[in-house]
């Protein structure tokens, strides 16, 4: 589909605009570039986003996260950015659409939940469902082991069942393709960064799944029902008694088909998003075990940057740790493409170099990286600023306030109950009482051999209604960014813990590398944050340094040594 | 009406339960003793609390701050205390009630978003309302000067009109005592420790405003046309045009008077509650100048405490706070009940002695004593928790940890746009740090010569929905305590004002009293907190010492001489 072909149909259908989300039907999950129809259409590759094409122009609505690629990777005279930091897309649309507009939507690309706010948000406007299934491509599908997943389907299957059962429902369907990798302990190379099988199933309380997928070939084991989409209908058509719809993860088009069928719906969370969030204890001490393994390499890592960087570029950097990540034991991919950005680039939330925008790290003061790996037991997700030439005060200073930010929220206990947007306070008000901030959330929660960001956990403004629940792990990543000079993010995964001395929570931090000393300074630490500093390093050292050569080793030492 | 005359009815009349609440007609607003229903049927005299009366007994339902107090008050045998704390009143009805249990309850005492949500929570459940009025004491009404309000009710008039004018509504009824009090700039003698003039109205686009009271006698000055609530339907019915009603402060019987007269409504937030929140210059320079008499008041009494503490009790305190606070200029009346607990009493969070458990402070090792006045110019709320005899370690850890607590809210910068919610955990998770908490809100906000508790600010976890502003007035008073054996709260009112370094908001302390130096332990603070204790001691010092004799002013030199 290209911008010529929706005008045409706009205006031959007179509708008002056509909503392009990054979606496929498999909703907030990653997408292979060529699926992604903003960036078809626009040249924006920001991991989220709306466009909204209408016959004059295309408005391209964006988050804190991409204020500045948007407007670095588009074509003013054609897309206009619009900032939901400044105004929320239905308010937007309030003020520059008429009230009985008509827009055109792909059902399999909104879900339940936004297509019903949009309508409850815009009474009068005409939301026109296009139920187009973009074709998917061909995935093999493997099993996710035992010995890593830690339980069987069968045991999952019981554990929904029961939660069926409290809510008097027959059977679920699931939408969200990790709550289907999950519960069937599948996973597949659909995606280069996520091992998610892209399938969505009908799970009933008898342990019965049945998958939906296309073009997915299951290990020669495994013996699921697999129903093609197209077959979706009259397989949902044959369900009888009360179904459990999740409407954050269902599509629009799938809800239609339900209605359409007068299946009776329960409209809950997906059991499964909560049941997968509490890891069990092999995941547990698989997600530990990765992190070791992981922080292996991004020492290796560290130690030849400071060896290399006169001589590298933020592609080289890219180049190297996935190079280094890759000689781990049980390492299957990394867990989302490479952040690293060298001087301002440092800045953009989320900059991913190209051939087009790399610049060597000589003559740069910071680099900021943010990566991660897929293991067989685990995923990880790790960011650190690291000073390149002599970083200047304002760095040292900023890099310090952020990582006072994250101690105060690694070193936080907290009720049972407490929700992410608690926690979410305590980080930042450490900055704010700096006069500093960041656009994005503190935290997300992180899957095992899954995706990097899963729900329904979080650490945000608007993380007002799941609590944090021990063996959940999310991540812990303040920031401070100043546009077109640099920015700073300390980013370390912690899981959920109950603390020994109290009837509260507390975090475990499951990453394991250096912070860069050059960008502390110890003076606008307390003494308890130097404490913390110290002490992580050492347990760093104890953990990596048996795995390193002597060259490494020392560096480490020394990158480690008391503040 | 006594529990055998409800009993009688209950039978009668075929009903499950008679819901009885603390408010009178005004809801939310103070009552007087004999008003006190659910004193007068349990000899419970907290300020919140739900009864439910059925034939065989009395459930009464209380938070956090009163499960000791009312366990203390009541009889086990005819009285069972349900803690809201453990669960919610609509969850216990579910899980004790049949569902469709008929309860009655008076219309006048429960708000239009009460009622609303027990219907949502129950809608099996018969409500039964009760239209009884009981009868108001008389009182005397006077002006609140301009030199202390510092506007006039036509500015006030026009402020409110451009509100409603943008919601699209011609009139906006007002149940809420405080808000009429502010708009009208009327104060009267109906309670003993809130001015409150006990009124409604109604007020239009245009200026006019039509009181609702029985038995009160304006100023000669005022020509306010005055309803009596007997004639209340007439006049609604008379309305045209949209009506703005708060489901909050407006009792369900007005509103069923609306409904029957076809009345269009607006269901809103009471427009002047967010006008009145943020005061003026003159309320800020008032409540500045207040502040500053009582704490020459509070420093006076703990000279006194410091000299007398051997030979008073509980109520000695009381009677010399009130009586030191007398002697103020512009004084007149306290706030609210003084609160003073010595020893195991300092643990019951809203403590008021009586002569029945008065004690004497000699031989108890800590006093919290809460306390505030009416002014004039501006309305105040302080608390201490003092050292008697040789504090204990425990005490001087806690209270050391609680001021921690009270300095990092105080001292904490926000964005504009930052909830009490926010601020609450920014306080409270310094105490959850060592496995602390309390079960109160962390601050209230507070009126100008009004309710020494008024929204729609406040810092607590529930507090979502409303930012705070420049200018609103809250308390911030974390506490800690240990049931039988001692308490601690840190209380000062402190103003939002704009941060000059910054683009966010802060804090300015308003209240001046010394800290108990004997129960802080230094070496538990950092720099910055030190800093701050002795910058707030050397203020207090400047403002205080120059209205104090010799003997009080070297005390208090002493008192705020550095840590």
């Amino acid at each position: 589909m290209t911008l010529e072909d929706i005008k045409q149909h706009l205006q031959e259908k007179k509708l008002d605009a056509f909503l392009i989300t990054r979606n496929n039907r498999f909703l907030g999950q990653d997408t292979l570039d060529g699926e992604n129809l903003i960036s078809r259409l626009t040249g924006f590759t920001g991991s989220a986003g709306l466009l909204l094409v209408t016959t004059e122009k295309n408005f391209l609505f964006v988050d804190g996260r991409y204020e500045i690629q948007a407007g670095r990777q588009t074509d003013p005279a054609t897309t206009e950015i619009v900032f939901l930091s400044k105004i929320s897309f239905v308010d937007w649309l309030k003020q520059n659409f008429p009230a009985k507009a008509k827009i055109k939507y792909n059902a399999w690309c909104l879900s339940v939940a936004e297509i019903n706010f949009f309508r409850r948000c815009l009474p009068q406007t005409k939301w026109v469902a296009d139920n187009t299934l973009e074709p998917l491509e061909p995935a093999s599908v493997f099993a996710h082991e035992l010995q890593y997943c830690g339980q069987t389907t069968a045991q999952k299957c019981a554990a929904l069942a029961q939660k069926l059962d409290d809510l008097g429902c027959r059977g679920c369907f699931l939408g969200a393709a990790d709550s289907v990798s999950w519960l069937t302990n599948l996973r597949s190379d659909a995606l280069p960064d996520t091992p998610v099988v892209r399938a969505m199933a009908l799970a009933d309380d008898s342990g019965a799944v049945t998958l939906f997928a296309d073009d997915i070939s299951l290990p020669a084991a495994t013996e699921y029902k697999v129903v093609p989409f197209a077959k979706m209908e009259k397989e949902l058509a044959s369900f009888s008694g009360m179904l459990l719809v999740d409407t954050e993860s269902t599509p629009d088009a799938v809800n239609r088909l339900l209605e359409k069928n007068k299946i009776s719906v329960c409209y809950a969370e997906d059991p499964c998003k909560m049941l997968k969030a509490c890891k069990n204890e092999t995941e547990i001490k698989g997600m530990t075990d990765a992190h070791q393994r992981d922080g292996i390499a991004v020492c290796k890592f560290l130690f030849w940057l400071e060896h290399n960087r006169a001589d590298t570029s933020e592609l080289g950097v890219v180049e190297k740790i996935r190079e280094l990540r890759r000689q781990q034991p049980l390492f299957y991919s990394e867990s989302f493409p490479t952040i690293a950005g060298a001087g301002a680039n440092s800045a953009v939330i989320h900059y991913q170099p190209t051939a087009e925008t790399d610049v060597p790290l000589a003559g740069n003061r910071i680099l900021l990286i943010d990566s991660g790996g897929q293991y067989f037991n685990g995923t990880t997700d790790i960011t650190r600023t690291v000073a390149l030439e002599a970083p200047d005060r304002p760095m040292t200073e900023t890099c310090t306030f952020v990582l006072k930010a994250h101690i105060a929220l690694v070193t936080a206990k907290f009720p049972k109950g407490t929700t992410g947007a608690v926690l979410d306070a305590v980080c930042r008000s450490v900055l704010w009482r700096r006069g500093l901030d960041y656009r994005h959330g503190t935290g997300h929660g992180v899957g095992c051999f899954l995706n990097v960001h899963e729900g329904p956990q979080s650490i945000s403004a608007r993380a007002l209604s799941c609590a944090l629940k021990e063996n959940m792990v999310v991540s812990a990543e303040p920031g401070c960014y100043f546009e077109n000079a640099f920015g700073v993010r300390i980013e370390n995964l912690v899981r959920v813990a109950a603390d020994e001395q109290s009837d509260m929570l507390k975090f475990v931090v499951l990453t394991l590398a250096p912070l860069d000393k050059r960008l502390i300074d110890k003076y606008l630490l307390t003494d308890g944050e130097i404490r913390w500093i110290n002490d992580y390093h050492q347990e760093v050292y104890q953990k990596i340094s048996p795995y390193l050569d002597e060259e490494e080793k020392s560096w480490l030492a020394e990158a480690c040594s008391p503040l």
